[in-house]
Parts: structure tokens; sequence; C-alpha cells
């Protein structure tokens, strides 16, 4: 690998920074989907860098877990794009889609309790803007084809989307869902509240 | 009224720590339910008392948000103690408890809004316990009145309520629904979620 030579210390710095912000947005994933409580300096020893270097890029904790967020909806948002959901009928994507999103929140669940701790919910919707679009679009669809209900507005059967699968990873994280139940849970209840009227 | 003599000041210094606590608490209620970003200092100079008073009492602005939520969700949940509730059928009963619920929280909206954004939303959860036995006694109602749905389990049924009615306190903050559509949103959605089966 070529290194900027000293005298064009620019380049070379800006990959080091690329280097140090992806190794420090790896290692808090980690640490943060393993333990909502970890603290900054866990994530920089575990990232390999200095505390100062992390504070560098990241001023807060709050700064840190949004950054973390972010990196981790990006993630989720690549495994939900699945070529199949346009092809099957709405109701059956709409399961398909509820299973795999649950699959990819349990994963980070405990990162969701830690961004829950320091984030306005508000916040955490924006996040979630581009796998929200995937569900609108699977509800509009569902609508035009006569198999999801249009008495109320598009937006708020978005929200009882993300609201309804996030409710499930608190419930599960407080021990009030069993596990094992989550899947059939979630199915059950957005496919009434989508199809009755 | 009569007032401890000099020499024992307990009581004295008690009651007037009641009081203020009593002050800062209205005071807080009042600030934080019209603007979610009121300060501290705000809430001194509103209660009439020093911040130091204040922090004796409430030690952060977390801990005085924290007292403001029990405090705010006491004074809702004497509302909602409805005698007409326990006659009414319980899909019907239902619909009336989601509009006085709504109606509370419309009220305290920013309010919650600010504690969403220091708190939990576990936490947040924990100061309804009180509202959320109402709504479980009532769903369990239905349920052995063949009203509502069995197939899920009671708990998360609650738990949905409990999520619906603040998404629609988030969303209405946001804009994306419009005030004189959310009983009806609210209604709808909370009967076909526990009608369905």
């Amino acid at each position: 690998m070529v290194r900027a030579a000293p005298r064009q210390p620019g380049p070379a710095r800006r990959a080091d920074a690329e280097r140090n912000v992806a190794a420090i947005l790896e290692a808090a994933t980690r640490l943060l989907s393993a333990d909502p409580s970890a603290s900054v300096a866990d994530v920089a020893k575990a990232a390999g860098v200095g505390r100062v270097t992390l504070y560098g890029h990241f001023p807060s904790r709050e700064a840190l877990v949004d950054a973390v967020m972010r990196h981790a909806v990006g993630l989720a948002d690549a495994v939900l794009d699945d070529p199949a959901l346009d092809r099957l009928p709405a109701p059956e994507a709409l399961a398909r889609l509820l299973r795999s999103s649950w699959e990819v929140l349990d994963r980070h669940r405990r990162l969701f309790v830690a961004a829950d701790r320091v984030m306005a919910t508000e916040r955490i919707r924006e996040h979630h803007e581009r796998p929200l679009r995937r569900v609108e679009r699977l509800i509009e669809r569902g609508r035009r084809d006569g198999d999801f209900r249009t008495d109320l507005p598009l937006p708020w059967l978005v929200t009882t989307f993300f609201s309804i699968i996030h409710s499930a990873a608190q419930e599960r994280a407080a021990g009030r869902l069993a596990p094992e139940d989550v899947e059939r849970v979630l199915v059950a209840t957005m496919t009434s509240l989508l199809t009755s009227s």
C-alpha cells in the first residue's frame, strides 16, 4: 500500500482517520450489541485507539451511540434488501419482512436499548428512514391490491410497524415476551392491524 | 397553622421541604408540558426556590423529569378513574378509555417528549404501572366476555395499548398525524388489534 510522503500528510491522515472511525464503529456496534452499558473507554480499547482519538471523532457517548445506530441500521437495511418481497402477495411479503426485520433487531436489541436510553424516539426513527421506506412501499402495494386497509393514513400504518416491532424488542428484553413467541405475535399483530377495517 | 418552636426545627423544616417539593413539581410539570427544553433554572425560578434548594431535592435534570413523570401519571390516573368503564361492554369501554387517556397525554405530550429524551422507554412504562393495570383489567374482561382475542398474550396486548397511544403522541408532535384524526385513528387501530384473531 502506498503511503503519502511526509510532506503531504493530508491524505495519509485522512486514511488513518477513516480507518480509526471504521474500527471504532465496528467495535462499538459489537460491544453495545453485547452490553448496552459498554463504556467509551471499553470501545476505545477494543478498537485499538486512544480515548483522545475516539473523542476527536465522537465528542460524547451520545454522539458515538448515534453513529453506531446509523451504522447498524445501514447493515440491517442491506439484509432487508430481499428481491422476493416484490414478487410475493403483500400479506406474505409483510410476514417475511417482519421476520427478517425482527432477526436483525433481535441481534442488535441491546444496542437498541443503549440508544433508547440516550436518544429521543424521534431520532431513532430518523435513523430508520430507509428500512421504513421499504415498509411504506409494501403497505402501499397491499392497499392498491386490496389486501390492506385504506381507512387509516399510510404514515400511521408505517409508524405502527416501527412501534410494534420495537415494543417486541423491549418486551423481550424485559422478559415479558418469550423469545419463541415473538415471530408469531408480531405477524398476528401486524396482520390484523393492516387487514381489518 | 401552628408552627414548630425554634428549638424543634425538625417538623417545620420538613414542612418547608414538602412545600418546596410540591412547588417544584407543580412548576416543572407546568413548564415541561409547555416546553420540553425548559431548564432546571427556569423551574427553580417559577417555583420560587433557589437552584441549590432544587438540586437538594432533585440532584439532576433526569431526576427532576423522572419525579415530574411520576407526578403527572398520578394526576392522569385519577382522571382515568371512571366508574362508567366497568358498566360498559368492553369494546365501548376501550374506546372511552382510549379517548380519556389521549386527552390527558395530549395535554402533557411535551412532557412526554422531555421524558423520552432522557429516560429509557422501560422506565417510562414503569411509571405507567397503575393506568396500565386499568387497561389490563379491561382487556381481561373483554376476553372473558368473548369480545377480545385470546390468541395473543395479555401482557402483549397491554403493551400495544401503551405503545400505540405513545406513538400517536410522537406522530402528533412530529406533525405526521393531524390533531383531529388522532381519536379516530387510535380507536380504529386498537379495536382491530384487539378484536381480530
